[in-house]
């Protein structure tokens, strides 16, 4: 990292560009030190008073975890439904009563997916023996006919085992059980590797003739909770039904496997798949007073799974942003180019709310500079990222020292995210807060994410860390 | 952080020291290799093989949360109190079934404090107008009369204010209520600016003629839980009863006291202080081959507070130690200098293990070169800490990428704890594994300081980071 030695030797900017509210006296003199100044120590100080003030209000206030009770409010808010588009309402207010500029949703064509009336599998090993599990269909999934289906069970860890294996499946249930590999110290490698059993295992199920899948659900704890998650077909594959099952669960159908291999589950799923229908990207400005139409934007999805609400999924990610926001204008900063808030809609089912807004009418005249995306939890932050080659990391490095008394140690490179990605293909830079990884997969997509799994200080400065880095890339462009 | 090729600037060593048994046959021609190396990448390579074999284990086991569960098995132990004699006896079991060389008790002479058979406050508001108060009184402290101490409040955020305003506190009930300040983000800065009125309040209370002390909780939540911790009292002053109040019950206390000042608050409490008695320090070795009295050790405490189990404070600090000496063991390591775990008796009433073991028979001919300290519970770590100067800190640094896969981004200067000020004082270098500090004070003194409390991962990740370090400068020396 550099020190603040090896930041007075970069090179003069002409303007520092920090334009204040006269509310804010603490920071009276440093504006017009800073109007005038001719190097980088005077942006510096002010981005460093700037930093404390935003800090010093988050933690005491801690604004975000209010924003999130009122984003998981509705409830689970699962891409469609009725409490996605109460989301998407109050979210609207939320932004109007905090003041921010060019408020207003941005339509969206989802589909939508409902679990239905009943979900159920249960493991009948004899005669009046029945063992229920806990599942839960995956997003995406046919359901099954009322009367369930029932069939001996094939266990693979792999996709690449069914294929090898694959004769065996013929009208099962292929039980994928492929834990998420506990060695790897990074949890999101992990779950790299093994979500694709989930995402295409009811496609190589089918390949195999299996009547349905489970999956192992993917957490690294032992629990009752089954974890939901994206599924996709193949136009080319027949659908078959696919549910996750908890890993407790798993565990236990293993063990009765190896006692009893001509076992069978029942598995009876009514989830389908309705007529697509209208939602909305939610968006809000500090509109930038040089360059309006250069943006910083900092997402986050409004969408969640119908599990729990959603609360580290994604509902930290639109507190993060909204309170972000709402920091930088209660500290009366105004940035030279606009920082956005977008609260996307449909990240779950694919990014539906991310690529329409990059293709949005609204699009036009605006360019947006950095796109920082916020979608792994509430946690402590511990590094900034930042892509677009070595120029925007030493940028934004010269500038280390005011993210360390926020607990974050390094700027490096990286970014992007499901939300942003249509925009990152258009050329704008890649950017976010890293984040404690290690709790994430414990609520992921299940019943356990809800609020009170977040800690209000962790995601505090997650907010502050979102705010000082928008700041300053708003005040110096890349 | 110095690169792996500022590294291999460093200077060759003799020997890399690495024995292995001939169980782990992946290490095995490391081994041949590192008997002849001559500069430091074949100790490197040696080192980074060895942290991906603990790393691995580790994080697939847990070992650590396993440990932990069986040290707070006995319940809370408050030091003199039978649970902790019981501690001591599974702990010194638990070093003999993990394989530990000359497991011993070293015995410590502890004073005994009970909480007896009441505690209770309230505010009388008026006649038959009682509002119960959640407390706990603070270690240390007398009783009051059977009967209680019924008084007015005088409410100050201070000593200092009280200090300044103590002419109205005679015969009153002083009620400390400053909190700890949110807007740090570090919540230790947070917690040494506050606890001086839980440490100290009584002291200054009798000056100021007061009946008795009630503090707030040392903990930024507002939540229901009294956080107990050590008072002092001064030869020189009367003692005076003192306890701590919930932060939700201070809130509550203070709105009332607003609208009516002459309120009275009720307190009873039957602690007080019995005979000392003898107690012990538990040590167990991974003697050293080729130095085998030079000690690199590693020390959390065995007492804690009753009101919880101790599960962070410092459960996870004796589990981080023995899971560092098991998985070091595990991995067939050798460590050339003696690797210790020393958990010690009554950190929580001031240190006295800590002082009984430096001073012990049984340390003639020992020479402590590092002693690490974990006793700030059992999350997420983020850098290693040492002192003893920049020599210290350049060598342990050129091992920073070791470190990094464990999320492990800094090396820093630091390092210290109560119980192993009395070596550092003789010359010892103090060590850390820095942990993540935003959530400790949820827990700390208080009924949830409990082991669902601590996440087995957060937890494994600390003891590995801690046995790298250990094995590291055990062969390295300083």
């Amino acid at each position: 990292m550099p020190t603040l030695t090896r930041f007075k030797e970069t090179r003069i900017r002409k303007r520092c560009g920090i334009v204040l509210l006269p509310a804010l006296a603490v920071l009276l003199s440093l504006t017009s030190a800073s109007h005038s100044c001719r190097h980088r120590e005077g942006a510096f100080a002010a981005y460093q008073e700037a930093t404390e003030s935003i800090r010093k209000r988050g933690l005491q206030e801690e604004g975000a975890y209010e924003i999130l009770k009122k984003i998981t409010a509705p409830g689970p808010r699962l891409t469609g439904s009725p409490q996605a588009a109460r989301a998407v309402e109050i979210t609207l207010q939320l932004m109007l009563d905090l003041g921010l500029d060019s408020v207003h949703a941005e339509t969206v064509a989802v589909n939508q997916w409902v679990r239905g009336e009943f979900e159920e599998a249960a493991v009948i090993s004899g005669p009046g023996e029945t063992t229920p599990l806990s599942i839960s269909a995956l997003g995406g999934s046919v359901g099954t006919p009322a009367q369930g289906i029932t069939a001996p069970v094939f266990e693979v860890t792999s996709l690449d085992e069914l294929r090898s294996t694959g004769g065996g499946a013929e009208g099962k249930i292929v039980f994928f059980n492929g834990p998420m590999d506990r060695k790897l110290a990074d949890p999101f490698a992990a779950y790299g590797r093994a979500a694709d059993q989930r995402v295409r295992g009811a496609v190589e199920g089918a390949k195999a003739g299996a009547a349905a899948v489970l999956v192992r659900s993917l957490t690294m704890r032992i629990d009752g909770f089954p974890h939901t998650g994206l599924m996709l077909y193949d136009p080319a594959v027949a659908q078959i039904p696919a549910a996750a099952v908890s890993t407790e669960d798993a565990e236990m159908l293993h063990r009765m496997l190896l006692e009893n291999p001509s076992l069978l589950v029942r598995l009876r799923l009514s989830c389908r798949m309705l007529e697509p229908v209208t939602s909305a990207n939610v968006v809000g400005d500090i509109k930038g007073t040089d360059f309006p139409d250069q943006i910083i934007l900092l997402g986050g999805h409004l969408d969640s799974w119908d599990l729990g609400t959603g609360a580290h999924d994604d509902g930290a990610g639109c507190a993060h942003a909204l309170e972000a926001l709402r920091l930088l204008g209660e500290a009366g900063l105004k940035p030279r180019r606009t920082i956005r808030a977008v609260m996307f809609m449909d990240e779950e089912f694919g990014g539906t709310g991310g690529r329409f807004y990059a293709r949005a009418e609204e699009r036009r005249g605006e360019k947006h500079l950095v796109a920082f995306e916020s979608d792994r939890g509430g946690f402590s932050p511990l590094a900034i990222a930042i892509g677009g080659g070595p120029g925007c990391l030493k940028k934004l490095r010269a500038y280390a020292p005011l993210f360390k008394p926020l607990g974050i140690r390094e700027i490096i490179p990286g970014g992007g995210g499901v939300d942003i990605a249509p925009l990152i293909e258009s050329g704008t830079v890649p950017a976010g807060v890293i984040l404690d990884p290690q709790r994430y997969f414990d609520y992921h997509h299940s019943a356990r994410d809800v609020a009170s799994a977040v800690h209000p200080r962790e995601l505090e400065l997650g907010a502050i860390a979102l705010a000082v880095g928008a700041f300053i890339l708003a005040q110096e462009g890349i």
